[in-house]
């Protein structure tokens, strides 16, 4: 099997790699390539293995190039992040309208139907001033993006759904929720906080928190995100069930939670570290996506949300030791 | 007020400029300048009027020209149709999709905020394997384009939507429904038939049905579909509400239902002269389409849809009275 990941060389799209390198098969088959497409290359530990295969460069001028291969799998990762595509409009339009566009155009023109993971995002929801969010978000909720970059996950989601009906791929549209905690620093997207705010704390640096502490958010740790990711490319079409998008797993907490749990691992000291500064725009952004989920469609999968804050900050510490210098 | 119509020269287009000339007003200005671009000039009657403009050609060639012209108003109605998108995907992606993006960049250039009413449609809609369509359709309802055209006008509804919450262009989403009786010859619309088993037989010629006589259908006049229009560009943004697309009122009847009021129209003979004659493809893409809507939004707006399907005909035959040779 050889598989493409869009991306790959970001954070979901690398913990992606190290799992599918680590597994050695999916969808039962045995995975004999892996192509890591990113702006940068990926780190040195996925390019010292025999199976990885570096593309390094804007996917979209790549696109050209890829019309020559057959995937049997691609996980399509790559993209511009939520503040950035409302910083920069174009950028988004270009990153990820057209950049997906572009790889499906490649994908149709090798001829083999590859299956394409797409993730999508809970940004696809927001409050319309004519149309507020219902209390729990289904599948069968009408998305009216409230961000461009919302917008542009939809607008795919539709390409993936019509290529897939004509045949083109074999496509399925997977929404994550914001994946929580990420190591390193904050990234473009509007939800970037959402990692700082226990990242930053347990190093004994200070974090900036840009929304109120009732804000509720959904999230997932990064390994229920990529057990979504791979229980989705091994769906059964039956199983998956028609075209429409599915809500990946997610957990439900409010800011103020996320900090009881941050305390309880770093004490008073971590949660003192942590500063209010509302920034309306962020509020705005972040504010307005779904907090809470009727998951039972991916439960159908087998897939189940992180069963509390506490033990995805426990999990970032398993996996991060080094990030957590004051405890 | 400068208004733009594209596909201006077509059947909807012409009549939308027809009526727009004779009111000489919208919403509350005088009409100075109407430019009709579509890939054929407008019918002599309305080239003749001092206000029109032809502009003749593709008009994703014609997109850099409209940078430096400031529209007060827009009416996008220029697409590929139905049928035409589903034999040929990438002339749907180019005329749909692609004319749309343009056009909207070429009015964020021109920086004046242009109202901008999208035509949309119907077959947004259709039963997805994963999630049937329910009995009544409402704006809330999840859109699943079981079409290239569909999935096109779908997307390009959320295009319309982001570049109104940027505040490039005042959108707005009307989805027409199918418009009966066209006059003249059949379309690349999946639904030409729709008129062609009421018109031909009025003529005394064959027609053929593609698809069984219990199929459900939603139809507008065009009298009601052009005044819908018109109520849609004159909305205040209160009234009008969110950025959440508009179903256009719509009068359901059977297949079987039209053919009695033409039988009550031409007589038996008439109805002698519409032959069925199953075709799988039209059927599961009209049969597909959803024919029973809540019109309780358009109903605020002061719309309704047409009584029945005799005044329909009647309306037809009163405005192109030497289409009718049998009676």
């Amino acid at each position: 099997m050889k598989i493409l990941i869009t991306g790959g060389a970001g954070f979901v799209g690398a913990l992606l790699a190290h799992k599918l390198l680590e597994r050695e098969h999916l969808d039962g088959q045995p995975i004999n390539e892996l192509v890591l497409a990113d702006l940068v290359p990926p780190a040195a530990d996925l390019l010292a293995d025999a199976r990885v295969r570096a593309l390094t460069g804007a996917l979209i001028a790549q696109c050209a190039g890829l019309r020559g291969e057959s995937f049997d799998m691609v996980f399509h990762l790559a993209g511009a992040l939520s503040a950035e595509c409302e910083a920069d409009f174009d950028l988004g339009m270009r990153s990820n309208l057209d950049s997906t566009r572009a790889l499906l155009e490649a994908l149709r023109a090798a001829g083999n139907t590859p299956r394409l993971i797409f993730a999508s995002s809970l940004a696809v929801y927001g409050p319309d001033p004519g149309l507020p969010l219902p209390a729990v978000i289904r599948e069968d909720t009408l998305p009216t993006p409230q961000s461009s970059y919302g917008a542009q996950k939809f607008i795919c989601e539709q390409l993936v759904a019509d290529y897939t009906r004509k045949g083109f791929v074999d496509g399925r549209n997977a929404r994550l929720v914001t994946v929580v905690v990420r190591p390193g620093g904050p990234s473009g997207a509007a939800s970037s906080f959402l990692s700082g705010i226990v990242r930053e704390p347990l190093k004994g640096e200070f974090a900036v928190c840009p929304v109120p502490p009732e804000t509720r958010v959904a999230l997932a740790s990064p390994a229920r995100t990529i057990a979504g990711l791979i229980a989705v490319s091994e769906a059964s079409r039956d199983v998956w069930g028609g075209r429409i998008a599915l809500n990946l797993p997610a957990l439900t907490v409010s800011v103020g939670q996320m900090l009881d749990a941050l305390e309880a691992v770093g004490g008073t000291q971590a949660r003192a570290l942590v500063q209010f500064e509302p920034d309306a725009e962020i509020t705005r952004i972040v504010g307005g996506w779904p907090a809470v989920f009727d998951n039972s469609r991916a439960a159908r999968l087998g897939l189940e949300p992180d069963p509390d804050f506490l033990s995805i900050i426990r999990a970032y510490l398993a996996d991060y030791p080094r990030e957590k210098q004051i405890h």
